[in-house]
C-alpha cells in the first residue's frame, strides 16, 4: 500500500517544514526560488533538501531552480495534505479546546469528525461547532465514521488502556498529546506521534542557564 | 560561562526524555537500573546512551547500570531544572491559557512571574493567579523581573518584531508556538525553541494515508 516504501522517517519529517515555507514564499508571491535561497530560508544545506525531494523523483531543474506553487502541490500531496481524513480528539479539556481552536486540521490532512470526554459536565457541551461525546460512544463511532486518526489530551495515567481500546476499534494513528509516551506501540499498523512539550521547555532551560549563566 | 561546551545540540535534546524515564521509574519504586533495560524503556540503544551520558563524564557502574533516583538528579542539574529562571507568556488566549494550566513550568527549569497581552478586553483579567498585563509593561517588568524565557503565543505575523523588542529588553530565549519561525535569530546570545505542532500532524498524515491506504 506505501507508495515511498523505503523513505526514511527523518526525511519525512523535514517535509512539513519544507511545505511551510513554500506556503509563506506563494503568499508573498514568490514563483521560483533558487535551491541556494530556499535552503537559506530554511536553514538546511542545499545538498540535503536535493538529497530529501530525490527521495520522491526531485522537483528541481538545473539552473532553475524550484517552482514555487508546484513545489508545494508536490509536497502537500507526497503528505496527502488533502485527504481529509477523518480525526477525532479524545479529552476537550484546556489543552484539547486550545489544539481544536489553534491546529487548522484540514490543512493537515484530516478534518476532525467527533470529540470525547469522560467528564459529564463537558458532554453535550459544544467546543466551536462540535458536540462532546461520553467516550462511551467511541465503539459506535469508530464503526459509523472510522476515524484515521485519534488526538489524545487525556491524562497520562489512562493513555495507555484508551490507545489500546482505539486500537481494537481499528484506530491506529496516534497524536499523544498525555505526556505518556505510547512510541512502544509503534509497529507497522501503528504510527504515534508523542508530543511532550516539556521536553522542548528543558531543552530551553540547558540554553538559558548555559547562557546567560546564573538564576539563583 | 558555559559548563557543557561542544557537547552537541542532538544530546542535549535527549536529555529530557531520559529525565522523563528515570521520573517514571523513580515513582514506580525502581532503584536501579541496567544500561540495556534502559535502553528498551526509552528506545534509545544502550551504546547510544551511554556515549550521551559520557559527553557530561558517564554516571553508570560496570556491572550495576544507573542508580536511578542520582542519574535523574545528575541529569536535571546538567538541565538547570531546578534553577527556576525568571518566565514570561505573551499572549494570553487558547493556546496561551492551556500552556499555563498543562506545562508545569517549575518541574522545567522556570517561574511564571508574568503574562502578557495586547487585548483590552483580557488585560486586567487573571489566568489562574496571574495576572494578565499590558505588554506596554513589558520594558519596565523587564528591567525589574529580568525574565530569561519569553514563551510566545502571539500571531505569526506580529511575533518577529516581538521577539526583536524582547532582545532589546534583554530577554533573549524564545519558546515560540506563534506557527511562524524565529529559528533565523538564534546566535550565541539568542536560543529559540520553534514548536510547530502542525508539522507532527503533517508527519501523521502521511503515515496514516500510506498504511490505511485511501481516506477519500
Amino acid at each position: 500500500m506505501s507508495r515511498y516504501p523505503g523513505v526514511p522517517n527523518l526525511v519525512i519529517r523535514r517535509l512539513p517544514r519544507y511545505y511551510r515555507y513554500l506556503t509563506e514564499l506563494m503568499q508573498s508571491g514568490t514563483v521560483r526560488i533558487s535551491s541556494r535561497e530556499f535552503a537559506e530560508i530554511t536553514g538546511f544545506t542545499a545538498s540535503q533538501i536535493r538529497q530529501d525531494l530525490n527521495c520522491f523523483g526531485g522537483f528541481g531543474q538545473q539552473g532553475y531552480g524550484y517552482n514555487v506553487a508546484s513545489l508545494r502541490a508536490e509536497i502537500g500531496n507526497i503528505l496527502a495534505l488533502d485527504k481529509r481524513m477523518p480525526a477525532i480528539l479524545i479529552g476537550a479539556g484546556n489543552l484539547g479546546v486550545a489544539l481544536i481552536n489553534h491546529i487548522n486540521f484540514e490543512h493537515c490532512g484530516f478534518r476532525l469528525v467527533g470529540i470525547f470526554d469522560i467528564n459529564p459536565a463537558i458532554i453535550g457541551s459544544k467546543v466551536n461547532r462540535w458536540l462532546v461525546w461520553d467516550v462511551a460512544f467511541l465503539p459506535d463511532f469508530c464503526k459509523e465514521y472510522r476515524p484515521a486518526i485519534a488526538v489524545l489530551c487525556t491524562p497520562p495515567a489512562s493513555v495507555t488502556e484508551l490507545a489500546k481500546t482505539l486500537v481494537e476499534l481499528n484506530v491506529k494513528n496516534f497524536w499523544n498529546f498525555s505526556q505518556h509516551d505510547l512510541s512502544f506501540l509503534r509497529s507497522e499498523d501503528i504510527a504515534v506521534e508523542d508530543v511532550q512539550l516539556s521536553d522542548s521547555l528543558m531543552t530551553l532551560s540547558f540554553q538559558a542557564n548555559e547562557k546567560i549563566g546564573e538564576y539563583e
